[in-house]
């Protein structure tokens, strides 16, 4: 199995030592990007994984893609582009005090890519997924439109789409809204993650305040206006502290609406990416096991375990994934 | 508004990673000090702080006097007397292991400061309130002296006076007791932080054994005795391990009780100036909101927070303090 | 009093922040060894404790010779073999993510011992106490004599003798099982730690599944077949996650049957050598109290504290360790 | 004596112990600017300095602020304004390899400023130099205009100007050329810092290539054009090698051709700011000594020192320059 | 072009800061090996790497290969062996202080490779290039028969083999001498690294103590004696201490003599590969530039820019070597 | 061969990577001392070594005990007193930067023993040689005297006494002046260090300013007053920068006048405690080798060395210094 993922990666520096940024005199540096996370998590799982994207051509955007390449992310599609690696910087928190990020992400080499920067018909050739978020189409008119020939290829080449249907308003500042871009996109996408707010502000699905399950009414709905969408995902987080919460997942597939129990992580090291790990999990568990539960499973059990893992991707192997969807919880020491 | 504070700051030394200090190979190093970091807090909070204290005129000296000023407190009014930078090594605790300070204080050029160094007047010239803390005349005759003529100073100029009527009896070692010092020294005071066992050791008042709420009998008794004092204060502290605390305040004006809820950090990263942030926050409240209730609030989730920042000092934002103050314990990360 | 203690010391190497390996670019050194750690932590109880052990004649046989003798315990000897210093990487997990150990301990200097290396009437002239670990005779033939010589001297003087009767299979690689080596090595001993699984696995001594306390019918069973054995003791730990454990212990002394209470101990620092700080504890109590339920407080105690100290070994004092039996939990800042 | 300085402040991340930008797995962090780090070498030389600039109003802008006051420089009217904090990446080389920059600098807060951002009579009320540098006429057409503004309040109340005439051509992508710039902000200006080169294509003054001393020539040319410059100043580098330079410096004050001796720095641990660090100190000696001989051998003796401290500025003490002006490059310890 | 090299990558541990091994609390880890350096450099000159070797099943196996991916190597033919990683302490020297190194490798996978291990028919199909050194013949038997077939299949395949005749007597362990072994190998290789003491140890080339040039006679013989051997190449280096060397190159192509310059390196950061970035800048150069001697020079620069790096392999690029090339070793800041 | 040493041992704190103190966030922490420096030394040479000194009864006096008993160093007659433990602070220069030490010192436990802290006779029951320094006296009329009784049993005893008579008029602050204290201490001495200042300054030794070789016309006057000072040793630093120093010693034995070669050391790591790891040895020089100057060459060759070694103390091996003394100073790397 390949799976094709595109968008943004950008460094990410962080204080070290829980202190906060006025207090920080050195920064730690790791690379990462919503769908580069989701590639990283695969390629640890075994599976054959390439990255798309666009670096400037200078020492950071080639320390990224070194990053990638030791993760064992192809990069041989990567293109270089003017322009600069966004950056982010995270102040993580502990307890009660929230963790919080400073985007610094405008004018990435990523954002200016051109339409006709990435051949598509030439990347996909013999992928068996695509994966993409709505970071993307966000960032620039080209990003949108290289996506869309993307999706344009894979729906000819019958390649499985999914989508991190993911939605940050301040994000859109090229002229378009979500509203504008996103459901064409959908449409030729055949997993989507998104919550009810998201199929409310994005597809207009109105919410059913009343009924029990509004997650499966209003899947049912995006089910009928882009009936290429087979499957329906969310995740659930309660976040009693900063370092302490609780996750879990459903699932709705056209009949069958399957959810996970809730996972606790106490302390949490590094809660940044947990969504992606779930992305990556699902993922290996649709492509591996017969039947979604146990997709669902493998997702929240490598999204949990994710949340231990410092850095944006999720590291672990499959081996220590199953340990725990076979209910080993108890962080016994292994010699 | 203007507060100014006084007292000694000392270089703290601790080894990382939760080390003993038989472990460590080096020390982390940051300065605080009781009042100062009632200074620091404010200044964080907007409001303008001026600290005054003396430095050995050498490199320790200098890097104390940077740190004050990075953390946006006013620094005109120190001086430079022979000495030492007063130290301490804290050695943190977690779990069921306590933290440990071993101090190493003496003879530090604040407290050699002579009774004729800091002309109050002129410091004191556009203040609002000014603080203070049963450390500084526990450290010498002259800082006695010195801080009974700031008070009269004050009480001149009604400046209201806060103190955090500290005690610690090894500290006393100049030939005066407490007792002999502190009362004159409180009788010029218009708020203070007191337990019922400082009332009873520092001013005789005898606890009422018997009574439900002890506390605001002995608050009552120290108004008789000192009528300038319009509030008494006090924080209370259920330690479950070193890394758990949960945390609340209480203060009697004369007429109300009031008290907080109670809140629960887990984990802690530094649990030293935690009163000291509870002490800003009360006067930031105090300044800014109508009703002691919301002062007392503010103050209570100020010093949670500090829970969760490295160093003696609180540098969080209004804003931040605020969020908990509507409830948000959850520590959801902000982008 | 003084105690012998003889086992391999290895150089552990874990990176640090919670890293997995694979994201280490430095890893942190320190040297520890089953029975080391039980001499370190009774040194650091002002027992006299002198270790048994063969070094590389380089550079980290140096290096870990220093760091015994820095933790106060007696070295002159030790000798120097051909081979080198046996290695491990301990990957320290969190939360629902377990610890990791990778091994790389063969051909170490310690497994090239000579059956004359050591002139054991020397060694044990002046010693009170004697200590063993299964994990010695498991190392090589040589290993498992001298450890026989050991003991026969031991027992014609009289020291009275503990064995940590630990068990792991994939170490006995020299073509002897541990069932022929074991018997004789507990013939000679006078308190062993075992749990009834070891128990049946070493000694034939079937586990009375329907028994209520079957640890006291086979301690009694051990005791029957080794009639030297005055003593069996046993820890347990409930394992929450990697960061939170409860651990007890329990002794049967031939007529008594003794337990501790559950220590709870969140968040754990390094979990490594918990058993041996226990082991060290308990001979520590049972050097100086009256009565074995005391000394096996201690042990539980030592052992809980071990938990919330990094590197392998226990490096409290006695106080500390006093202030948990004593039932103050709260970790409060001690000044 | 108060100077007044204007110009951007970046963030400055640079992989320790000398690797390579792919190799780093942190930064380290400071903040620098060319003059900025002339306030902040002023304000250690106890010069009254205030900086001038804008930042985002974000943790990072907020740190840069601490920086400043912590260095001793007056911050009161610097400015919040929207866009990002200008980054730069250095990678430090030693010997044979060079240090390289990456800058991301575009879009910066400070580049947004608009033109009445700042009011310049009320800033320049006390002042008595005014400093600026070419990097800030280069960033936007706002900040040329500011500038200018600046200069023309400087000039009618006879505050003297230094201007570091610096031409990096890739830094002005707002099209306008420096050609068309620089001459109306020289004309008001007292002291330049240009070399033969700039002075040829900033001001068209052609170099005589016969001439044995063509920085004289040159620099009376720019005199006749510009009345207002006093002396023109220019620094000599000899690169030995990344970690081994010789510097000099040189001063045509219209009558008088000045030059100071060599100084060899081996090793330099930090290059970067060793000008800046000289136009401190010549501002310093200017403003000091009688005499511009002295204030050169201060200025090229600052900057030497300079090279042997990290970070963009000087924070050397007057004192620790005047050792090396009286000769002593010993480095003998000083106790 | 491609090229292929087979050999062992271990694990460096390297104390801190100049720190000695008894010193340290903390080692730095990177991957290195000989023949990896190679293949690691080549890759950052754009030369298409691949590595063939064998690690143990474990975190440090994977860690290992990780590096040499993010490196830019191809690591698809890379194979899973019983054993450990070899590792080996690196104590760095500065000034008249030598560096250290305490090897500990032996029993390691790659040292346990099976003869049928690679697959050199596959492995070799589309390579240019061979590279190889004394080193893998003396690890085990079984290395030097896999070489030998590799040799064999690079001979009837027609690709250049180039080796790094190195000899390290004591790692000669397995029965055999390298006067056994290296001929026959020799004997399909194209191009050696060998100085006159090799030559006349491995090969019974006796030195000719009275020529001039030694070195032109010995390698004479080496042709007259392996007839596919074109090219015979030696480094020299000038130790004037541990932080300072010069160095230069020399080969003999069968007809002509050629000489770099010495370049002289000072401070060096890492001496560890400087002999390995030669052999990769010699092949870089033979691969790309017409004439021996730009390739030579090429190679001698290469090495005198790895000194200046930390880890075992040289990461620099093209540009950066061909600055040096063109005589600018002024390590002056490029921007 | 055993020796005794008596003095103070401090805390070094000291910023990493050549940060100045207003730069210091953490410290690198230490323990050294001149006296315990040439015991720690000759530890490593292999010389039985017992310290003499007084602790604090804290976490620091235990470090501190802690550091020494790792070194090789007998603690087994140290004493705990009141005070502190004394400390200072380095900071480090390099090239035209001096390095600069902030002492804070006073009040220590060791200048707080009492007479009869320390049972001379026991102490020095097996000694061969006794090794004091010119600080000692210096810190307390009770240290002078306990140090007079030392030497006062020595002598009897005939214990060879060596005597770093090393002045620093500013420590001495009880009252009474070196040269009321020194001579009485030296008449009890066999070896001194002393230039020829010190000559003059503590003993009244005129120096000749038209000899030649006026040591060799002081060392005789010394001999003269005080017989039993058998030889007069001093060394020679030429200080090129902080980093780069020359070094050579000679020594007086009231017949012939010996001289070593000068050994230059470029870098320098840590120059602090060079003159200790001299005398330890040139002691260890005296003790094993036949003829002075066997041994002054050996004193200089540690000497050089310790500059290369972090830490106050040389932790070399007789075999390092060896290999130096033969002339190898090119750093050439061991393999």
């Amino acid at each position: 199995m390949k799976i094709v993922t595109f968008g943004e990666v950008m460094l990410r520096l962080s204080p070290p030592n829980y202190q906060k940024i006025e207090q920080a005199t050195q920064f730690e540096a790791i690379y990462g990007g919503c769908e580069a996370n989701v590639a990283i998590s695969l390629a640890h799982f075994g599976v054959q994984a390439s990255h798309i994207t666009a670096f400037p051509d200078n020492a950071l955007g080639k320390s990224a893609m070194q990053y990638l390449r030791q993760q064992g992310v192809e990069t041989k599609f990567i293109r270089f582009e003017n322009g600069r690696l966004g950056l982010y910087f995270l102040e993580t928190g502990l307890s009660i005090r929230a963790s919080q990020i400073v985007y610094d992400r405008y004018d990435s080499a990523f954002s200016n890519i051109k339409p006709n920067t990435f051949d598509w018909d030439e990347i996909l050739k013999d992928a068996d997924w695509f994966h993409w978020s709505g970071i993307t189409p966000a960032l620039s008119l080209e990003c949108a439109q290289s996506l869309q020939k993307a999706l344009n290829v894979a729906h000819k080449k019958k390649i499985f789409v999914s989508a991190d249907v993911y939605f940050r308003s301040n994000l859109w500042r090229y002229g378009k809204t979500p509203q504008e871009i996103l459901p064409s996109l959908v449409s030729k996408s055949n997993l989507i993650l998104a919550n009810e707010n998201n199929m409310e502000e994005l597809f207009g699905i109105e919410k059913n305040k009343k009924d029990a399950n509004t997650f499966v009414e209003s899947a049912k709905k995006i089910q009928e206006k882009y009936p290429s969408v087979q499957k329906i995902v969310d995740t659930e987080r309660i976040s009693h502290s900063a370092t302490h919460n609780e996750i879990s997942a459903k699932l709705w597939d056209g009949k069958n609406f399957l959810e996970t129990n809730r996972i606790s992580i106490n302390p949490i090291l590094d809660r940044i990416g947990g969504g992606d790990a779930f992305v990556a999990g699902l993922i290996y568990g649709l492509m591996t096991y017969k039947g979604d539960q146990k997709a669902l499973n493998f997702g929240i059990c490598a999204s949990a375990l994710k949340h231990t893992i410092s850095g944006d991707a999720n590291i672990a192997t499959v081996q220590e994934v199953e340990n725990l969807m076979q209910g080993d919880f108890t962080g016994k020491l292994k010699r």
